[in-house]
């Protein structure tokens, strides 16, 4: 795609990394990111809460302090409760507040399917990005939100979740991950990579750092937190993403030992808010832990990094 | 909608501006838009480059530099040439470039209609942000394109345009508003207030503008610029949106002497990516007029403001 080549361009979409990131000055870059998506929960105000904690997301992937937002909404023309339109936009303007971003504006269309999402804008220094790249071997990997929102959700869909597990996804999808960031850029360059994980699951979005990277990322399946009820729901309620995920990133996986199939599946379940995956120094993975969950994040050490193999990740 | 007190916001959507406006610091503030919408043209690089002037417009507006972009893009996901998707985002990219902007990522979803825009950032300096509100009495109108654009791609969808009416309004619809909007940021305060003539057509642009100022705007139907064949198409092909904002907003109308019945749908004709509506002080209006030829912008006197009445615009 042709663009102008610009220096001040420190992040742009062809790393596949969570937003791009401009430099103003020799103190501040722009972090910009957009999502948006159809309705995953049946609660208005919560559909649009996720929404906008999933959007944030990505400019606290990148270790950025998220200041605006414009919202995108479509919306059916007819038929369409405008108490449901309010309510969505509530639930996304009450995330916003709690990260205390301000809404500028944003643009709504008449659409059969319902979508709700934000572009964000944020503020980080230039020379403290967080990229999905630069992990080294030896690294801890750190997640910082248990995984099977996808299987959930699609549950959620056929009337096959139970409430607790729905509501313990929605607690976690709606969660931002403020603290978990505000952590990790604390930590300095203790922390050599960090994404976030959404639609190309876990295993997805390891091979994309293994890919910027000098490092294979090894995933110990066992230690990967799950939702509670993800994986008694994983064999009948795949959504779509995930068997298109692993037909395409299982071409860079390495599995060493028998794996459970549906453990399996949520390793490639594609996420709605994810938490971070961060690949920190190994002598300070600990303290790394012990802050995250002094700020309330309930972080898992899921893997470590090797020396680049064959294969971007493998799951053992 | 409940939003977070912020003095750093000094514009958002309660005003109707064009864009949102967020101060980083003394001299710097960011100016943010979002806007995007289903084909209007056949030829998809057309198409993109009308949807990234239609976005980079609102930043002009304001009287901002635009600099990032994010791409807002939804195709279907069956039978749809993906040499059609290159080259929407092909001809927005030839746009951004002649901006100088710089594309840093996107969302694109599968979805029956397409649609395509983008989220524009730009810098102002937050004491030079051109706003809607703040006409005086006395000023000088100016509109720095013609009008038609709804009529002429209506008539185009329904195989009833001529092919120069449409090259001409593709030429229109395609040209940034970068020009106009330096040589008005130029003029200083000789400029009390423009916006850019979008969806709600130059009425319904003209009223808000008289809305969120304490004057009344007469418009000189004669002198409005038309596209060539606009007038003559006009009668059988009115786009849905003319109704609606001729419904809206000639309420805050009054029309002194007979008006023709197209000319009027004219005046309310909802425009892509149109041009700029500025308020600039009287005697200053020939210099700003002359500055913007030089410029290559074929700007028209189209009015002028009065004190404040009963009707936020007057048609003449």
């Amino acid at each position: 795609m042709p663009v102008p080549v610009d220096d001040r361009v420190l992040v742009d979409y062809r790393t596949a990394d969570d937003a791009g990131v401009y430099r103003l000055d020799e103190e501040r870059a722009l972090v910009q990111t957009v999502d948006f998506f159809t309705p995953i929960v049946d609660d208005a105000s919560t559909y649009g809460r996720i929404a906008a904690a999933n959007s944030l997301s990505d400019v606290y992937a990148m270790g950025g302090r998220p200041l605006t937002a414009l919202a995108i909404a479509a919306f059916p023309a007819r038929d369409f409760d405008p108490v449901l339109v309010r309510d969505v936009f509530r639930g996304g303007s009450d995330a916003l507040r709690e990260a205390g971003v301000v809404l500028l504006g944003g643009h709504t269309v008449q659409d059969q399917e319902v979508k709700f999402g934000y572009a964000v804008t944020g503020l980080v220094h230039p020379d403290r990005v967080l990229r999905n790249g630069g992990v080294r071997p030896g690294d801890a990997l750190i997640l910082t939100k248990p995984i099977g929102t996808g299987v959930i959700t699609t549950a959620l869909k056929h009337d096959r979740a139970p409430a607790d597990a729905v509501a313990e996804a929605v607690r976690v999808m709606s969660a931002l991950n403020r603290a978990a960031s505000e952590v990790l850029v604390a930590a300095g360059p203790a922390v050599h990579a960090c994404t976030d994980i959404t639609g190309f699951g876990l295993v997805g979005h390891a091979s994309e750092m293994a890919e910027n990277s000098e490092a294979t990322l090894e995933i110990e399946t066992g230690a990967v937190p799950l939702l509670p009820g993800a994986l008694a729901l994983a064999a009948r309620n795949r959504p779509g993403g995930a068997a298109t995920n692993q037909a395409h990133f299982s071409l860079v996986v390495v599995e060493r030992g028998p794996l459970d199939d549906d453990l399996r599946a949520l390793m490639y379940d594609p996420q709605t808010s994810g938490g971070l995956l961060a690949a920190v120094a190994p002598d300070l993975a600990e303290s790394v832990l012990d802050a995250l969950a002094r700020a309330g994040v309930d972080a898992c050490l899921v893997g470590r990094a090797t020396p680049p193999a064959r294969h971007a990740v493998a799951l053992v």
